[in-house]
């Protein structure tokens, strides 16, 4: 359609819409334009066009066009100047859209289309939520999960090591403490594989892997810096998230926050690992009442997927259903468990975080041919070729190879929490211990967090230190310490069964609590 | 929680964000305060306290918080200023929301919860945008309509006009130049009942009842002006937008519009009759192809809702299944249709707009005990009684009484649209129409629209005029011609039969094409 051009004034907004391409203009003109809240106008100046969602405004100054920084960037109009202003048409990407609301199945051109108006910001947050929210209630088939995966990576950067093969290792998450990354890298690495790990920071958990790591040293790497990380050591311990691999990923979930959910799962891990190369990949799915997956049998339909996709990917993955009921480790929170870690490293860590890491290596390992992995996996952690290895990465990421378990700094303020009853400990919830671990600063402050000194099964007697609480803040601790009472979450007894209260309905209320998702 | 309180100081954004209470933060005290874009921050400023959606960007001063201005004109903070910031609780409505979005029947006071908070301003536009896909996607039931429709009336303003019984008229709209209220009412309010009719303009539609009335007589008017109009004639004709009758369903309007969703119909619709204390209502139902309702047993299943809504909000509501094959007599656009509805009301109106109004009417007379309500209903057209009471609501609301239909001017530039062929109508594509009505400039232009020369089963010989377009610029006018021969809305064949293809997929592109959803 023709629309109605107009040539309005610039106006500089001089701030940013936080990435989305937004314009502002008075209610009567957008009403002289043809055009709605939430519909998109093409701007002209000069050779420049671009396409923006306009937000209609009473009170705007007549004539003028509110641009905030994304658009002015685009359009390097000045204030004052004017460009020419229409309707533009709705995106096509908008009409699969609503087929996916109403539960159609779409075609890989259709999703290459969505994923692409996605990543040059032609659609707005309600539509994207809109879309976000029918994958959830619909669900994705295989197909439409290939067809997403390969849209995001070509929509976005990848990366050739010029090394081959390139194996990966991924978490699903949901467990507080679990610091298994940190052990796995260098153990595969330090045996000549390439390993090169881009990580997440937590968005609702205590810690990422990025977020541990960063204790040790920088992990914001530019891919260039990656890519000579890896061809160094053979491996890295890098943030994903500013690497623009698989964009249109990262914005989905600036939508999925908000709502919670995370429709997305497979495409969003398995997209950037396809983005990077990887040729063997091994996913953890911890399964446990207190994961993300809370049975073997999900687990195991979950791991079916993966391996499918990965079919269809050219990948070769190997999933592994690990005890996901308590914490890994004692430690919780980025400092605690960078420390941990470490430690587990030079030959002092706790007995499931090392088993879990040579379990998980080793099975890279067999995918590469080897024939007992978990046992070459042991030898090299033993060897301290690992902890050899860790320090050269920490050194060619730019931190110090010397560091000391000693060195890592943890919050000063501590309280104890202790038994007020003798047995063992027959249950451990992951998500209070991960709320409580928050709630002392975790992982803003990377000293904060839980160090737990008894695990499922361990004898207790009354008055024993069942875990310490670290902050940087007296009053964070203290509200900790509130929520800590308040949600109890380690259950002891003498025998198994003597104590069968759970849980009551309603429920004790976990302030500002969401579900761990969205952590890669 | 605790959380991280925090000073900042203003800086006043001097925007508006569409109503929305929003505040922009930089990524780096964003952080410190433990936020990420979306999450909701509570700012104390003296005695004011707000919530509002936080937007983190980069490149913003540090140490500040950027208002737009509604949330400036609740917190009476100045520029420079300090406030205190910390992070809000998630709201409760949101873990209904979830709910909702994993299908779960939502009960009335979690429903009321939502529908204060969408009132509140507490939910972002990706919080709504879930919810109304997932209302799509799940459908509502009755409780649920039910309590939405209370809430909504519960959290807006209503309307006692001192009078009983009230009686009002609607249709869900969906057939192009449907001009009828402007009949029904004063037809109504002539025979000395109560019908105080508030209307939408178009969104999506070549001309809302608004829009039509808007070429009369100012529609805009307050709530006591509409009282006063009432008072004198028994009637008005305005438009409901800015009335604050049920906000929240404005509030969802927003979202549901660029989605071109429409899962709120009936709550929307029934919230805002009760909110004036309708009770005695005839809901219009157009059935057919190129309307919103295809077929008449979906007709039925809708009525159905609407007389149960009724019963459970003691309103007594009857239900017109009407023929929505084509155009409502011959005019389409805002004067166009003003002009025809004034010559029908001064005798001349075509048949199909006539018996229409008739029937509507006459079934609101049967309502309140008349024997045969059509009958009445023409009587009082005949005797010039409601062409009398038409022109007393024009001169109630600020118009000139004395209009005449030669007085509307339409827009000067027209083309008339020719048959290439001899045969009879046998279809005329609704949509098609109102889009070409639309590319000449209505509903913005008052003055553009169509005027059909030729309706279902009328003899055409080649080169007679099929209909002509109106509009106030050559440039629009050229496009709706090209828009005109691409549609081709007029389907002509000798014999029924002779003529089989409709249509053919892939269908000729629509530009811009919206469905008509939304228009009240």
């Amino acid at each position: 359609m023709v629309g109605w051009v107009m040539k309005l004034r610039v106006k500089l907004l001089g701030i940013r819409a936080g990435g989305k391409q937004i314009i502002v203009v008075d209610d009567e003109y957008a009403s002289r334009l043809g055009i709605h809240s939430s519909d998109r106008v093409e701007i002209t100046y000069k050779q420049q066009n671009v396409i923006a969602i306009a937000n209609v405004a009473t009170d705007f100054p007549k004539k003028t066009l509110g641009i905030y920084e994304e658009v002015q960037h685009k359009l390097k109009a000045q204030e004052g100047e004017m460009v020419q202003v229409r309707p533009a048409e709705r995106p096509e990407s908008l009409g699969y859209i609503r087929d996916k609301l109403s539960g159609r199945r779409l075609r890989a051109p259709e999703i290459k289309m969505i994923i692409m108006d996605v990543v040059e910001r032609h659609l707005s947050d309600i539509e994207l939520a809109s879309f976000v929210t029918s994958l959830y209630i619909h669900g994705t088939s295989m197909d439409e999960a290939e067809a997403l995966i390969k849209a995001m990576v070509e929509t976005g950067r990848t990366i050739d090591f010029g090394k081959s093969p390139i194996l990966d290792k991924h978490s699903i998450g949901g467990v507080p403490g679990d610091k298994t990354t940190l052990l796995v890298v260098p153990i595969v690495s330090a045996a000549g594989f390439t390993i090169p790990k881009t990580s997440s920071r937590a968005i609702t958990s205590p810690a990422g892997t990025a977020d541990r790591v960063e204790v040790l040293c920088p992990v914001d790497l530019t891919c260039e810096e990656m890519s000579s990380v890896v061809e160094k050591t053979n491996a890295c311990l890098t943030w994903g998230g500013a690497l623009d691999l698989a964009p249109a990923d990262d914005l989905f979930i600036q939508v999925e926050y908000p709502l919670s959910i995370d429709p997305l799962l497979l495409p969003s891990i398995m997209s950037k690992k396809k983005a990077i190369g990887a040729d063997y990949v091994v996913v953890d799915i911890p399964a446990g009442r207190g994961a993300k997956i809370k049975t073997i049998g999900e687990a195991h339909a979950l791991a079916q997927e993966f391996i499918e996709l990965g079919k269809r990917l050219d990948m070769h993955i190997q999933c592994a259903v690990t005890f996901g009921e308590q914490p890994i480790g004692y430690a919780i929170g980025p400092a605690l468990e960078a420390k941990e870690a470490l430690l587990a490293l030079m030959g002092e860590g706790p007995i499931d975080l090392v088993n879990k890491a040579v379990s998980l290596a080793g099975l890279l390992f067999e995918m590469m041919g080897v024939n007992d992995g978990t046992q070459k996996a042991k030898d090299i952690l033993k060897s301290g070729e690992a902890e050899k290895k860790l320090r050269e990465i920490i050194a060619a990421q730019g931190g110090d190879p010397d560091v000391q378990p000693e060195d890592i700094d943890v919050g000063n303020e501590t309280v104890e929490i202790r038994s007020e009853e003798k047995g063992r400990v027959q249950w451990i919830n992951n998500r209070a211990m991960a709320q409580i671990a928050r709630e002392a600063g975790a992982p803003k402050n990377r000293g904060a967090g839980v160090l737990l000194s008894k695990k499922l099964g361990d004898k207790v007697t009354k008055g024993d230190i069942l875990y310490k609480i670290f902050s940087r803040s007296a009053q964070k601790l203290e509200s900790s310490v509130l929520l800590a009472e308040n949600l109890n979450p380690i259950g002891i007894t003498g025998k198994f069964g003597e104590k069968m209260l759970i849980d009551r309905i309603p429920t004790k209320k976990i302030s500002h609590e969401k579900p761990f998702i969205l952590e890669r």
